[in-house]
């Protein structure tokens, strides 16, 4: 089963971290939450690891429709988007595909809400490619 | 597909969400997020729901383990929790079964991480219902 909408950007880390702010803005959803797992890992465990952050994404007229039809959708909510630093400079932006909602409820009355969602948090990674891919400004760390 | 783990609290809303935060505490989780998902559908799009918080609780070791055996585990992190005030004046309240984790990742690897946070999880369920299922305390609203 996939769960993730991915794409690997040549950008360094803090850069597409604000870049991925903004396509999912573009895309029409907000970030109601942020999660700096690296910094929460360190402080808690004393364990390293690279950047990475969890962004919770919503549309509030997606969210509001799902929880019409599934009350207990919350519990996927929101959409998790994480941008994490890979060892070679890059940066992974993963999104959780929202088709999630549908296979794990089991509600069919979900899949609209579900591919309304996938098609926009798809562009949303399409265009931060398509942003961050400009010839000559890859560089390293972040 | 099962995919909540739930009590019903007869207590109402608000002293139901200090409680789970509690619980949760004392069964070895933070609380790094939480949404008010009725008031952003409020604002964002003038509809009313009843009340309803989403928790998102994460205990570092587990989540350093399940990171270091499937690196987007991220997308599935933290832990939701979700309280919410049923019409009748009693309270829901849902956990993300960690189960899912491992279904939805098909990493056997995920097995004792998702295995910890569940009985972690089930307990503070279970914690929680004890506490307020005082005789006598019930009350609606919230």
């Amino acid at each position: 089963m996939t769960y993730a909408l991915r794409t690997t950007v040549d950008q360094p880390f803090a850069r597409t971290l604000d870049a991925t702010r903004t396509a999912l803005g573009e895309n029409g959803f907000g970030v109601l939450t942020e999660v700096d797992l690296a910094d929460v890992l360190r402080t808690r465990t004393g364990a390293k690891i690279p950047p990475q952050v969890i962004l919770g994404a919503c549309r509030p007229p997606l969210a509001l429709a799902a929880v019409r039809v599934e009350p207990s959708i919350g519990l996927l909510l929101p959409c998790n988007v994480v941008v994490r630093a890979l060892a070679d400079g890059e940066t992974l932006v993963e999104v959780i595909d929202p088709a999630v909602m549908v296979t794990l409820t089991a509600n069919p009355d979900l899949e609209d809400v579900a591919l309304d969602a996938r098609e926009r948090l798809t562009a949303a990674l399409v265009s931060l490619d398509g942003t961050l891919m400009e010839p000559g400004s890859a560089s390293a760390g972040g």
